[in-house]
């Protein structure tokens, strides 16, 4: 499997663009995206938890409800989420898109991101959608930037695979950066693929990737009513159509998943007012669900993420998130180390200090990508999650956003 | 009732003292604490759910075990947890303020607060003790200032009130800041009463006070391993011992819940680094859980922290909070305000937005008290949680705690 350029646009009959229509008062902002693929693809989704649920997650749910779709609309600058109105407005923010590409209206997958409870007004949408639909091309980087609110960099990624003797490819871009806590769908990502693959085992590969990519990626414990992970697969890399289990359905998996461990990585190094990228790696847990519940609770715990800011090896707070996670595990055999490009170094033994070199310890803590590696000692599940550090940043970005 | 002074002193029988004795390297700051009962008190507490536990807890809870203790011993600057001779480290602790009181050992409640992980050394409060227990008399700030971490203001209250024609008192003396969330007493919580109360009876008034006060308030949303809520009755007043539910009983829970609400209130407005009390009223729940469950989960929010030190009216974010708790309510039905000493202002009903003067919000938000009016009308249970905002100061305070 190699990493390729082309992002959104890298498989076969996928074009994308990206610009400011005016949603967004800031004129350098793009603040819409549109991917398109020239036929109708299979497609298959996952949505937020919250029980406030943006309104275009319900447009999309429903026109996706046959496993199909051909194009992806989304804007920054207001969340359509909480207003009154808001199904009726996505609904016609996809007829608008259909119209001027020729296609179904219910082939379209709608998203927003931005304000919660914010009226939302189609206007501008309608007056940019022609400038929006002729720029169609190989620009997954313009798409990405439209998506994008608080996020600093774009984030975007594509892989080539075979399946079936056939080179595929699968690419997508994401955006965070805030409201991101791992429970199902936390953030914006489109993938889109050319391998053929049935709806079924979309559906499929993508709830059972999300469970250790996405849903293991929290920013700050907040999860958004709007954000959701969308794959369209239109079938142009010429294979045979996957629609059962084996080694065409696993290459696919791989591939999916590079592109999903990806995104999740930038989606948490890039988090709100972040420095570091944080991974938790919980070793030899019981069970998969208590190795989940410890990297989770470790990774939003703001005094863990404060500690990170400040490359403070402070595990001692790494032992009280484990504690309060709610997994059953015996705190007196964990062993906690930090690693990163500087080195490792083991600061807890069977649940108690041992002495280390702090000096050592704050070379390895001052590195972008840090490890908190947890050792349980007590089972045989694996699990990584991915955070990042508290700064004031955060605070800063979170302070005044609307204003 | 009324507030008087003199804190966990102000009860019959009862003297404190607070003083630096080494522990922590700054030398005006008071390290070390000691409450003391004339006569044997009955004695209940309730202890941190935190699986990760301080071994201080451990002794305390075999010593209460006979609902009997005599003082209470606490330092802060370093909180003997994870350490692998914490439990003797603590039983030693209690051996040297024992032996200086004339009491038993068991009839000690041993407490500590700091960082966790660090060995543990009873030098400084072995040199220290005598003139800590000479030092006892009618000074509870001195003990409130002993058991300080991060706080930045003196926690301490009293009040008088009568039981069967006796006039009883009860104080209380508390320590934040950080590593505060709804768990199971999640702070260090000192109460002393006159009042006659069988050991029974005050567990039961702790446990059912402590659900809706200590375990409703948040700062961080980390719980922590060390923190416990006690109260000795030493039956002073002269009052007949109240042995079951009745006048009396109530008339004691009455009073319990004035003390303990209001260090709930300081607790939550002194969070570290916050510069705002928070309080969320959830009303017309369908039940108590769903009630308290909402309040917490919007007083934990990141997002709906960082916009009330941004002094924002982002609604979407409680609403966001409502949706992702975990309580089941109709989201279509919630009405949100903001109140504070400047007014009231109307932002969500029916689960949308309404138009309001953005002047209006920012003028009650800029307050230091803000209350978050949530209306499910989906029932009839009401309940009241407590946090602070989020700022630099939280960032920067938990950034480099250790050094």
């Amino acid at each position: 499997m190699d990493i390729i350029n082309g992002g959104v646009c890298a498989a076969k009959g996928f074009t994308a663009n990206g610009i400011h229509c005016g949603i967004r008062k800031n004129r350098t902002k793009r603040d819409i995206a549109l991917i398109k693929s020239e036929v109708r693809a299979n497609a298959a989704a996952v949505y937020t938890t919250n029980l406030v649920k943006g309104a275009p997650l319900t447009v999309t749910k429903n026109n996706i409800s046959d496993g199909k779709a051909q194009a992806v609309i989304c804007n920054s600058g207001n969340a359509n989420t909480c207003n009154a109105d808001g199904i009726e407005k996505a609904q016609e923010m996809c007829r608008i898109t259909a119209r001027e590409l020729g296609i179904d209206e219910k082939d379209i997958v709608v998203a927003s991101t931005g304000v919660i409870g914010m009226p939302f007004d189609n206007t501008p949408i309608r007056n940019g959608m022609r400038e929006l639909v002729s720029g169609l091309g190989d620009n997954s980087q313009l798409a990405a930037e439209g998506i994008m609110t608080t996020d600093t960099r774009l984030k975007e990624i594509a892989v080539k695979f075979t399946v079936g003797g056939k080179e595929c490819k699968i690419g997508g871009i994401a955006k965070g950066s805030g409201m991101i806590h791992p429970n199902m769908a936390t953030m914006l990502v489109f993938i889109t693929t050319d391998c053929a693959i049935s709806s079924e085992m979309l559906r499929k590969a993508l709830s059972s990737d999300i469970a250790n990519t996405f849903n293991m990626v929290s920013v700050d414990g907040d999860t958004s009513t709007n954000d959701m992970v969308t794959v369209l697969a239109n079938g142009m890399a010429g294979n045979e159509e996957i629609t059962c289990e084996g080694e065409d359905f696993t290459a696919f998996m791989q591939a999916l998943n590079s592109v999903t461990v990806y995104l999740c990585k930038k989606i948490a190094g890039d988090g709100e007012g972040a420095t570091k990228l944080i991974e938790c790696k919980v070793n030899s847990a019981k069970t998969d669900k208590d190795a989940k519940l410890i990297a989770k609770s470790i990774i939003c715990s703001s005094l863990v993420k404060a500690a990170m800011f400040g490359a403070d090896a402070n595990w001692g707070r790494v032992l009280c998130a484990i504690g309060y996670s709610g997994a059953d595990t015996d705190v007196s055999k964990v062993d906690v180390s930090f690693v990163s490009a500087k080195g490792e170094i083991a600061v807890c033994k069977d649940g108690a200090g041992i002495p280390f070199s702090e000096e050592q310890a704050k070379e390895i803590l001052l590195e972008e990508e840090i490890d908190i590696v947890v050792n349980l000692n007590n089972g045989e599940y694996n699990t990584v999650a991915w955070g990042c550090d508290l700064t004031y940043d955060y605070v800063k970005i979170n302070g005044d956003y609307r204003t």
